[in-house]
């Protein structure tokens, strides 16, 4: 079971935004409108062994990755943090000592992120192998008079960016990128006030840029072609791995006009380019919405899995 | 390890209220204020084999409950629902088939409440006998000019009230009403608008009345006294029941004045009254707060377990 396929079926089968909601399922966050107040929210959980390993992660990384990871999710829409919601399941033998480092660590990390942790839920697991869960609920509002920004802006014509680096998230030199990124708050809403009605799509980059991007793609009806040689690569991992790899909580967006080089002290590259939708992406068939254009060859990247497009 | 003593340890270390953090841990929602408009967030989950069974429970009811459990919470409060967050970890052979059935029911579970569902997040276990898991956030208003009714708003002098009935909630006559159960959410909206500021403290009975009174009686600073004779009893449970089960979802509430005897159709039973603390149940201990007064016995009801008081 592909766990994107079963979102879309709850994203599709949900009544069109009514009523207070303005966004519903399918973005980073949803946009609740409350007497004229914008209000954005979103959840998202990990789980030990899928997303962090308890065995051999500091515990303070573990519950600091629970709530970035979330507040990850505000920067991609150039929100402002507002609060925390956090719910957790204790595996059996978690000791309370270590259970309280876990919520000191998730506190810690809400504050510093300017995201106060409001409420919580804990429940102990009875079956002896299961393992910890986090889920972890976040409230923000519009960081600028911009608005949230939303994945499907995107418009042909306009250009590709990234901040910072990709790839080699998980590799331990030191403790990992994943493990220790800051979301990109600040320069998301720097982003959304310098440029305006300019930033037309933003997304995190949580998947892959790769399946990032091809859902900016699909929700705003387009193709994204991407140039290989201009992605920014941590430690020089090879550029597949660029946009496969995933975990890398930076800001991917599509806009207009000039961008600056470098936004809030991070830099801002330019890696490829929006394209009109062609007959083969509105199928939904084999075609492809994101292409990688590399020297030799090019590359379909809407999913993790590769496969070598016909060229 | 207490789960109780644990949150307590997370609502003490955290901070007092700051900023536009108005109630923070503690209650059954948090409060925050944004442009003057309040809103109430909380979150709550379900663990397969601890708060549902989904061997023997329709996949419907199980839905269902994860969603009306986190509404209950709304209703303690005396909120208007408006959104809800759903993050669900699948068990390993969990087919894609049930697991839409699963969400069907929550989004029906929530649309039925006013509290569409916004946002979700799933993940599967890699863990072969590792439960489902589901945690729920909602997003609520106040539900009338009274605003919102917190826990620690009870006064020596008030009566103690409940709605409905309590006690044999996991009886499997027909389906259990811990799996029909409708939150109060009419109810306490009705009992905020009609008693105004005479509505003093209210949650709502999950735990158990006892144990849900000591929330009250501990947060307000003061004892409640309950008279056994007076509960109303689910099936003619015995009294003891009606104390201890807990997943009743009745309102508990204090108030002072007239009280009607229904509300939005709903019996409303004067039960006990509140105290002023005493140098015993200040110490915080074995004095206890709540107190069950019955035809032979006084009997201290502030924990699920029982401990007869010396009387």
């Amino acid at each position: 079971m592909q766990e994107f396929s079963l979102l879309q079926h709850i994203f599709r089968s949900q009544p069109r935004a009514a009523g207070p909601v303005i966004i519903g399922p399918g973005d980073d966050m949803a946009l609740v409108r409350l007497a004229g107040r914008e209000l954005l929210a979103a959840v998202d959980q990990i789980v030990d062994g899928r997303h962090v390993r308890l065995a051999t992660t500091p515990i303070e990384l573990v519950g600091r990755k629970a709530i970035a990871r979330s507040v990850s999710d505000i920067a991609a829409m150039a929100g402002k943090p507002v609060a925390t919601l956090v719910a957790v399941v204790l595996p059996v033998g978690f000791s309370e000592a270590r259970a309280r480092e876990l919520f000191d660590a998730m506190r810690s990390a809400a504050d510093a992120l300017f995201a106060p942790l409001i409420g919580g839920d804990i429940a102990m697991h009875s079956e002896p192998t299961a393992p910890l869960v986090c889920s972890v609920t976040v409230l923000a509002e519009p960081g600028s008079p911009r608005g949230a920004v939303t994945r499907n802006g995107a418009k042909p014509g306009d250009t590709l960016y990234v901040t910072g680096e990709l790839g080699g998230t998980l590799d331990a030199d030191g403790l990992g990128h994943h493990l220790t990124f800051t979301p990109r708050i600040a320069e998301a809403i720097a982003l959304a006030e310098q440029l305006g009605e300019r930033l037309h799509a933003m997304i995190d980059i949580s998947d892959g840029l790769g399946r990032d991007a091809s859902h900016i793609a699909e929700m705003s009806s387009v193709r994204i072609e991407i140039d290989a040689a201009k992605l920014p690569r941590r430690n020089r991992v090879d550029w597949r791995r660029a946009i496969a790899d995933g975990e890398d909580y930076e800001l991917c967006f599509t806009a207009t006009g000039d961008v600056p080089a470098t936004i809030a002290g991070t830099p801002v590259t330019p890696i490829g380019r929006v394209l009109p939708e062609d007959s083969t992406s509105e199928s939904g068939g084999g075609g492809g919405r994101v292409i990688v254009v590399a020297e030799n060859e090019r590359i379909i990247a809407d999913r993790m899995g590769w496969e070598h497009a016909e060229s």
